[in-house]
């Protein structure tokens, strides 16, 4: 501790010790104190104790060293100046708030107290100066409450319930109803309890009192509620908090007289209007307690014009001072306006946007800032269907699950796939209601507006997918007891029958009985600005996953820039494609496969053609079929139980040709279970997938290839531009990809041939295996471009089952042993240095490499900035985040340029 | 093509042009002529074409081009010269064999044509000559038979099909029984072929017929059987192949002539003792042919004493001179030798062993010379039980299965892992055979001396267990019909009750009925030299992987230095564990889970004395649980069928006792599968085991540090020595290490405490998540050691399930994209490299961090000498292997020394 060091800087008179630069000494609080009276805003004067004697505070046994007291009481001698006021002075008495406030804001954490200053001399001469005896009591006992509870420990309750004995013994209810002498004697009361509790009397003097407050403030630091903010918010615990003494305002001193706050903008839509509550004849605490309801800040311009003129100026000032969007705090004393707190103000998605672009406009700031100014996060939800807002609150929801895909969805309940897709074509909205949801339900999430879910976390089955297609969904809601056979679900004691109507909300999670009506997103005119500052600024392209037309339309409306990801494998679970696939799967024979495969090729065509269409000339990678062939065959319980049913109703029929038709049957089931055994893998996710199956089955590449390239010869001879980019999965040696990328090339020169037209095409790889980026120099002599699919490197990298985390994720994340999910944000640290060495060996093989990343991470803030830092050509995800990677992207972009001038500008 | 270059070397008359070093030039026959002439041994003169002007011949559009066919006249000139005969001339005709031979011996891969030089004037003078007409002819219509069939492409069945109807025509059955005459008139018919087949009469000119001949040599190293053998051999296909011109020498011209084959050591027993086989009056072909059996060598000295002597004497000069076994061909004609080929011979292990022991003792080379000449894979089968020899011939094995794990065991056939152990104790010797194994039948697995599976692949369940314990195991015996419920084994016509015995060979796969006598492994005294010199030589620690006291005691007496893996999860599969090990696992409660691994304490210090007290103060590395619970539970589909017998049960009685006990037992079955329902996991390689059961059941890690702690005081204080070091298994993070880090030190602190004795012990980590080894640096924080567990290590980076991968490996193999099962030898491109990248951080953070590798790959002679090249400390493989590993880190040293060395001279 340095004796020499400042510890207590002085605010009032129109200049501050201070600035607002400060916040790491003097608190977000003080800070903005000291900044306000140095612009001339009326302030009440005071001074701030900092941090840094905190610090000392704790390092010196939890007591404030006296070189430190001695600066306090000097700064008290000037505060007695600048006010005219003094300590204990009966006739003109000085009464403080002593304040906590460290540099990161945590509201209600740490203590105030109140009225300080206060005694037996100076409550009588409060009484004669304000010719309110009332007041004068209430302020005391107030005082003695708050002083006693937190500065002295002793349980609130012990004054609570002597309030509340005076009152019965009054027969009163409200504490307004006690009149100035009941206040007298509760002030005695309350020093009696202090006296008993404390073994001494309330201290009289203001000095002493000042200490014991203080002493409070710095130890509220440690209390447990502070220490568990901290961790959840991860706040460093060895800042400390400052502690400002400022003079007392009182804003319930009559009609004149009020306490109010505001925003310099509306806050919720970023209107630029001044914005905000007053309530008059009352004290900051009388808004927190609820018992009178405020005013709207224009009744202030109505009863006091000057004062509202003044906060008006004084708005416009501190909006200018700051560059942004100001919430603020004030008292007015008779007539008197006093500016107690300002800080930048939280505002909504949509005022973010709308703030930031009109702020451009008015000359405040720059495109760039407005462009790192929001959020990209918060802007997701600008992106998503909602329940109108002006409905939501009459309704509660009747089950909570987890959020698990963003946006509103209204449907009719179904609880099979089979009955979403038949009751879809009959033109009704569905809702798929499942325990858990499996590959096997992919046509059913894909006809239903959005999935629920009573099993699963935010990575099952059910989650991934409908993120990736962009579809409202809430998982693991417990609450919910299906019953598929009597199609029924129970919430409670509310019981729904498919086809009633239910409503979820997958961005909070909630579930609604009932249909309530949603509202569609819009990009907004500010927001479609703000995007197009950001793509002046990203280095990043971003691209779209997506596997259908519909969703390469909405992907393009977003403004991608491409088809990152288009998986083929979802292309085959559709009524009319499954039979051939699983024909396929069966087959004994090349030929048969080839036949099989044959009868695919048509939808993959029509497919592609589409996908193609929609992005106009953009590249488009296709990813070859990816998943292991049994997800595409019955589950082996079912067939089981099918085969007992078949087996069991043979013994029951005598019918020769009823016989004849269940023994066909019997025998089907069991060559299609004997094959599911067959393909059965202990851990599918490491199984036989990806370019394994390729390497086995050549036939589905040649396939694949031909769709590819057929439908591209087809849009092209449209007159559409066409870029087609041939992706193999899974490769892990640069001797598969060498294979497999010959059987593609030779595939699409016969077909080019054949169609007599010549289309430009690249083939390349997903990065997804560890072993993969290693040999990344291998590999790339085979790929015109590397894709980072960072699911399966994330499983691979740190051997989690993404299907099977959840038993021990949130272990994990409460143990702090892991930041994040790595699902959601990418670990830098670990997969991050696999992509780095994957870039680095890539780009040495081939300097012209196109390297972009294709996971779910290629929507997460976060992971664009990493994906920019580590020179990636491009991010893909979700349609309905591509908003969110060019707002992310351009972030990154600028952020980068800032940090290079200021490493320029320091050398 | 370099005209000025030389393409043909010279041999004879006691000089060479070339030596045995050119190999690459002239072949491995070529240099070996050149070698054995240069010694100054009888060797036929001739000459070489080198393998340089092969490559010319197949640039050259297969023609060799004239300044080659002038360079090799010039050298036939000097043959006539040297050998005093001329070719073509009746009186003294020079007959030459035309020989392939390349750099790397390809037997009977390419072609060879004899006796050239024949045409109608030279048979009718060798018939004068030798005074035996029927040679003459029979000499002649050989050549035509090969040179027409070899060098002009006539199909060998023409010639064949002629000799036969000759025969046929005569009467007779043997070739033998044909007379001179016959083979003069197969002579014309043989030409007759000729000129109908290829339009001209057979040339006479023996310089046609050497250039036909050598044309044909050099096409024939692109013969498909050439190619395919050295793909599969992975010889370039560029190296091309010589071809040697040597004069003819007969060994079938009387009973003083004849041919041999030899070693100059016995190539099975290693003894000193000149070894061969030698056929009286014949050619090289009739040894091949096998129609006369060959005498042993020592009739040649009871026959031809001089000669004898004479081949003793040059065996002893060919060992001296090559200063290693030789395995040689030679001719005797008409009394006089000659040496026709040598190289290095062939010998088994228990051979090598002893030859190069022997060698070192007799002064012929050094014992770090000793050590690199015997192959650590082939020592592998001296440690294992075999056959016994003696009786081996007389069984024939009735199936074939995959060698999963090496050795031979006869037992009494059981069907299930209980009734293994029931009868063990009865003390019956037990041969477990299940369709395949799961973690259920560990214990029966323990009490049986062999497993036999008709299921699963070389790194099925089965094969990785039973090569962990050191049991023969075969696997994939799918000719197996295996019914448990009958107690009863089929294998083709042949059924095997319960208790019958069958005998497997885990070596060869092969499968016996009955009790075969086997002889247990020993190691020999040469052996046992061997590996003390490998010992001085080698740098890198030798431990094993033992989970029992008795395979401790295995491993120690094989030379282990240290435990380097023993897994604790094997301890809890025993009939008395497991119920505690269930009761652990359903527990609802930290207590009641607690009281429960309480009861599992005793068992683990008990499996810990022993194992301590095994190694003597070696240090015994503990990894702490690591499989996913589930494996501990009944299966599903087993317990689903139980639920649904007490169900039907409770259905048909009356009693209500009855029905109390069968209702509580369908309460305890309904639970156990309610919990196995909920352990269920997609992937349960990538799931909840390893460190994260440790951070989610802390107690687990508490007790068996308590185990470990107290066993080694236990041991200390008997006056052993000890040296425990705790693993953590599946650390992915830095995080997970630290907290587990902390729960041992306190639990193993509070155990010292109680006990009033202190113990040293270290706490390191298994290296098998791709994670952990790129942010090594940072676990090195809080590791004093690791071990990377290569297994899982290569399932992650490559993304392969080894329970799954023979779905496509075989493909993978047989495609070459991979080189080898990486499951075997350690994929060091990638997983390697990943191996030097943690090394490098884990050192950067710990200088003195000790390193090891536990995975299968510890006892792989190529994985070892990347052990050692990469800095690890040690390696650590099953007990048996454990010689393998000393023998071939001594042989990594001394290489790594050898490239030193080298790199040292040339700078």
């Amino acid at each position: 501790m340095d004796r020499k060091a400042k510890y207590v800087y002085f605010f009032g008179g129109g200049q501050a010790e201070g600035s607002g630069q400060m916040k790491d000494l003097l608190g977000g609080k003080g800070a903005g104190l000291a900044e306000m009276t140095n612009l001339g805003l009326p302030v009440p004067p005071g001074f701030t104790i900092t941090t840094e004697a905190c610090r000392i505070f704790y390092e010196n046994g939890e007591q404030v060293p006296d070189f430190i007291w001695q600066e306090v009481e000097a700064h008290l001698r000037r505060l007695e100046e600048v006010s005219g006021k003094r300590f204990g002075d009966s006739s003109n008495p000085l009464l403080v708030s002593v304040r906590s406030g460290a540099k990161f804001s945590m509201p209600g954490m740490m203590d105030t107290i109140l009225n300080l200053g206060m005694n037996d001399a100076v409550a009588e001469g409060l009484a004669r100066l304000t010719g309110d005896r009332r007041f004068a009591m209430d302020t005391y006992r107030r005082f003695l409450q708050m002083f006693g509870s937190i500065a002295l420990g002793i349980p609130k309750e012990r004054f609570h319930e002597a309030l509340e004995d005076l009152k019965r013994r009054r027969g009163v209810r409200q504490d307004v109803e006690l009149t100035a002498d009941d206040l007298a004697e509760l002030v005695e009361t309350f020093k009696a309890i202090i006296q008993q509790a404390t073994g001494a009397p309330f201290p009289q003097d203001p000095r002493a009192q000042l200490r014991a407050a203080v002493t409070a403030v710095f130890r509220s630091w440690n209390n447990p509620r502070a220490q568990y903010y901290r961790k959840i918010h991860g706040i460093p615990d060895d800042l400390g908090t400052a502690c400002s003494v400022v003079m007392m305002v009182y804003g319930n001193i009559g009609e004149d007289s009020g306490t109010g706050v505001g925003f310099t903008r509306n806050p919720a839509t970023g209107e630029k209007v001044l914005y905000g509550e007053f309530l008059p004849n009352a004290q900051g605490e009388d808004v927190v307690a609820g018992i009178r309801t405020p005013l709207p800040l224009q009744e202030l311009e109505r009863r006091l014009p000057d004062v509202y003129a003044q906060l008006r100026d004084i708005a416009e000032k501190l909006e200018r001072h700051y560059r942004d969007v100001q919430d603020f705090e004030f008292t007015v004393e008779r007539g008197r306006l006093y500016m107690l707190q300002t800080r930048v103000g939280k505002r909504t998605a949509q005022a973010a946007v709308r703030i930031a672009v009109d702020m451009v406009r008015e000359g405040l700031i720059r495109p760039e800032e407005a462009v790192l100014r929001v959020d990209p996060a918060q802007v997701e939800q600008l992106l998503h269907p909602v329940i109108d807002p002006a409905v939501r609150d009459q309704h509660r929801p009747v089950a909570q699950g987890l959020p698990a895909s963003p946006g509103a969805a209204s449907g009719r309940v179904v609880f099979t796939a089979d009955e979403a897709v038949a009751r879809a074509e009959n033109g009704e909205v569905v809702l798929l209601v499942r325990e858990e949801t499996t590959p096997d339900d992919i046509h059913g999430m894909h006809r239903a507006v959005g999935i629920l879910t009573s099993r699963g976390g935010m990575t099952s089955h059910a989650a991934v997918v409908a993120r990736g297609m962009g579809k409202p969904c809430v998982v693991g809601c417990e609450a919910l007891r299906i019953d598929p056979r009597r199609r029924e679900l129970r919430i409670g004691s509310t019981v729904l029958r498919e086809g009633d109507w239910l409503t979820i909300d997958g961005s909070t999670g909630e579930v609604f009985v009932g249909q309530l009506p949603t509202v569609e997103p819009r990009i907004s005119d500010e927001f479609a600005t703000l995007l197009e500052w950001a793509d002046q600024f990203r280095k990043l392209g971003v691209r779209a996953n997506a596997d259908t037309p519909r969703d390469a339309e909405v992907a393009y409306r977003f403004g991608a820039q491409g088809i990152g990801l288009c998986r083929t494998e979802h292309m085959f679970f559709g009524e009319d494609r499954l039979p051939h696939m699983v024909r396929m799967i069966m087959a004994a024979t090349p030929e048969e496969r080839r036949a099989a495969l044959n009868e695919l090729l048509r939808f993959q065509v029509e497919d592609f053609v589409g996908i193609f269409r929609a992005m106009q000339g953009y590249p488009v990678t296709i990813r070859l079929l990816d998943p292991p062939l049994h997800e595409f065959l019955p589950k082996r319980e079912e067939l089981i139980q099918e085969i007992a049913e078949l087996k069991f109703r043979l013994t029951r029929t005598d019918d020769l040709k009823a016989m004849d038709a269940l023994l066909k049957a019997l025998h089907e089931k069991e060559r299609l279970l004997a094959r599911v055994n067959q393909l059965y893998e202990f851990n599918p996710m490491l199984g036989h997938r990806g370019v394994r199956l390729v390497i086995t089955y050549p036939e589905i590449v040649e396939m694949q290839t031909r769709a590819i390239i057929e439908a591209a010869i087809r849009v092209k001879r449209q007159g559409v531009r066409v870029a087609p980019e041939i992706m193999v999965p899974l490769v892990s040696t640069d001797t598969e990809l060498e294979q497999v990328r010959r059987i593609i090339e030779a595939t699409a020169e016969r077909v080019m041939e054949e169609q007599g037209v010549r289309v430009l095409y690249q083939i390349g790889t997903m990065i997804e295996v560890p072993r993969a980026c290693l040999v990344a120099d291998r590999i790339a002599a085979y790929a015109e471009f590397f894709s980072f699919g960072t699911n399966d490197l994330t499983q691979m990298t740190f051997g989690f089952s993404r299907d099977d985390i959840n038993k021990f994720l949130p272990d994990y994340l409460e143990k702090k042993i892991l930041p994040a999910d790595p699902f959601q944000t990418l670990d830098t640290e670990g997969v991050g240095e696999l992509i780095r060495i994957a870039i680095r060996k890539g780009r040495s093989a081939r300097g012209n490499l196109k390297i972009g990343i294709c996971g779910e991470h290629g929507g997460d803030p976060a992971s664009v900035a990493f994906c920019h830092e580590v020179g990636m050509n491009y991010v893909s995800c979700s349609p309905y985040r591509v908003p969110v990677a060019r707002l992310a992207a351009a972030q990154a972009a600028l952020r980068t340029q800032a940090v290079a001038a200021e490493y320029a500008a320091s050398v």
